[in-house]
């Protein structure tokens, strides 16, 4: 098993490095006091720093249920699982349910091929379109595996969301074979114009919902969860526990605490509108900088993805890491045969400024490149 | 797949519940003080709560290794990898390398069965013996599986200490076969007179030693880490990578500000003296309460374990839940067929006033069974 690119790559890039490659979110972004507060308060109780259950922090999990119900998704506490993180939910599934296979979107979230490589898990890939999967081809797929595992919302890597349309026709295709849908959900927070509302809702017993604090909130504290029924939250459960016990019980209290003080939806706006304005800041520069690069502007989330036409972007990417300039190229993200000319761009971690100086090297190295082609 | 004991029991104890059941550590001991320092200097710098290498935080990674280098175990930080606890390290173990099967203890950690199962990992128990593991078993054993999981410090459950001779030849016969050592370390800090060391020091490249802050300093942060040769870290951080990415990054950090102020040596000497009064505690409440109760005092640890003869413990402990007390059958400790009459007492967690009374009724209940049966 070789490890994932962007893990080595955190490995190697220093503070210079212009990184287009992570899904990081801004730091700057953080709410530092606001957290220095909850940790003030959460430690005043030593029970933030014991073991506690499996299935996650009461409170925390009312509260989230309590989201989703406002949200139109009526949900209680029972129904939520609190993972280490929307990786671990991806791999309690995984692990749980997927050993017949499992149909994923092309090209995919490179996290969720590791897992179902470890958990031995075939996976089947379906061509993303510009308005969601291919409905034809899903239904074919997923009639083999069983099950699928979608990111209906600004997708990693495409940025690509779900038409309506499409979101109806996958719940269906799912129900009439009664396959499992795992719906990770971790950007859908992040649009720029309006909430879609998520395909599990047409389904909640056969379907898992994966959110996370990590891209709305902070990433480093590992604090996830799952929305299932009840009879599936015990399945996986059961895994949850062999895995890791229970997730960090400082790390849901923190994140309790700052919920209980400061809501959710006003950091999350502000989230939205940062990354809104950096996404037309790289769309902009790309279009001046990079003009052969194809792409569509996503309408929320982390990315741009696109085509370089004729340019091999890995070798690209090795040039570029040279000249401390990092993207991801898109042949990553797919587990066998991929395209060689595609790419996917973070705006969420760079500074405007930043990115115009890294897109300019990138097409320094790529004319280069084509210059002793030729 | 079932759940774990100890897992559900969390969910149904209250706080008026007696409880020798789970590991806990005693949280009056936890140095909250100390830990609101910590997080008022980790968040004082946003990476505190950004994503963050897989292998773990360096500063603590150097830390770690120091403390086994001064121990006589020469280790330096590229081999020690930062887990979600000790529990993920196993999993970490099992997923890259235990498919061909592993030699557990008998009785054996719940956890780490549970692992296997998970993990497709065919377990081989081999008896426990008051000094340590039946070796002629364990070769035989060895031979066969390729790879050991054990725990000769104060093992879990039973509080077994392998002797000097038993640690030798236990090494021996590894190196013999050529197998892989996985020493759980948990409780190895937590001795009543002296250190031992550790067996991986003997064989440092097939070995994978285990340590957590959990025994020692705070669970609920789940922070642990595994030692291990740079190639054997290579091989099981491409399998941490696709569990969670990466452990909570303000975890790490707290722990490495609360060591980098305070040190660790002071406060383990707070809890190995506090455990070994409570230890003494429970022995003597056990020898005036329950004289039935056979058992050996251990020197470290956190359990006492041993046999009430002719007792069905596991119908024992569920008359005992409908009176608020708890403890965990020994069945529960073997794979497949179990004695019936043994018992592990946790002794690190209940006040010993509450022992006593908790201990009384374990005493009249097992009495009024016993004049049932009659």
């Amino acid at each position: 098993m070789k490890r994932q690119f962007i893990r080595e790559i955190l490995d190697v890039i220093t503070k210079d490095t212009i990184s287009f490659a992570g899904g990081l979110p801004d730091a700057a972004l953080f709410p530092l006091d606001a957290f220095r507060a909850a940790a003030d308060e959460a430690l005043g109780d030593p029970a933030s720093l014991q073991y506690s259950r499996s299935q996650g922090y009461g409170p925390l999990r009312e509260k989230i249920a309590r989201r989703y119900s406002e949200a139109g998704f009526p949900t209680h506490a029972e129904e939520i699982l609190i993972t280490t993180g929307s990786q671990q939910a991806i791999n309690l599934i995984a692990l749980a349910l997927l050993k017949g296979g499992v149909t994923v979107e092309l090209p995919a979230y490179l996290g969720a091929l590791s897992v179902f490589r470890l958990a031995g898990t075939t996976v089947d890939g379906v061509r993303l379109e510009s308005d969601g999967i291919d409905v034809g081809a899903f239904e074919r797929s997923i009639a083999a595996t069983g099950a699928a595992y979608i990111i209906p919302d600004f997708q990693n890597p495409t940025g690509v969301r779900y038409s309506s349309a499409k979101r109806d026709a996958v719940a269906a295709a799912l129900k009439a074979h009664d396959a499992l849908l795992v719906e990770d959900a971790a950007y859908s927070e992040l649009y720029f114009d309006r909430r879609t509302p998520a395909i599990s809702a047409a389904m909640p017993d056969r379907s898992f919902h994966l959110g996370s604090f990590s891209k709305i909130l902070v990433p480093g504290l590992r604090v996830g969860w799952v929305r299932a029924s009840e009879a599936n939250i015990r399945r996986i459960l059961v895994v949850k526990e062999a895995l890791d016990l229970h997730t960090s019980t400082l790390g849901q209290r923190l994140i309790d605490a700052y919920w209980e003080a400061n809501g959710l939806d006003g950091h999350i706006e502000t989230v939205r509108s940062s990354y809104a304005a950096k996404k037309r800041a790289l769309a902009q520069t790309l279009r001046e900088e990079l003009p052969e690069f194809l792409f569509t502007e996503p309408e929320g989330g982390m990315f741009i993805y696109g085509r370089l036409p004729g340019v091999d972007t890995k070798a690209l990417v090795d040039e570029c890491l040279k000249r401390d300039v990092v993207f991801v190229p898109g042949s990553e993200f797919y587990p066998e045969a991929a395209p060689r000319d595609e790419i996917r761009f973070n705006f969420s971690h760079t500074a405007p400024d930043a990115m115009r100086r890294g897109i300019r090297v990138i097409a320094e190295v790529a004319a280069s490149a084509a210059r002793r082609e030729r």
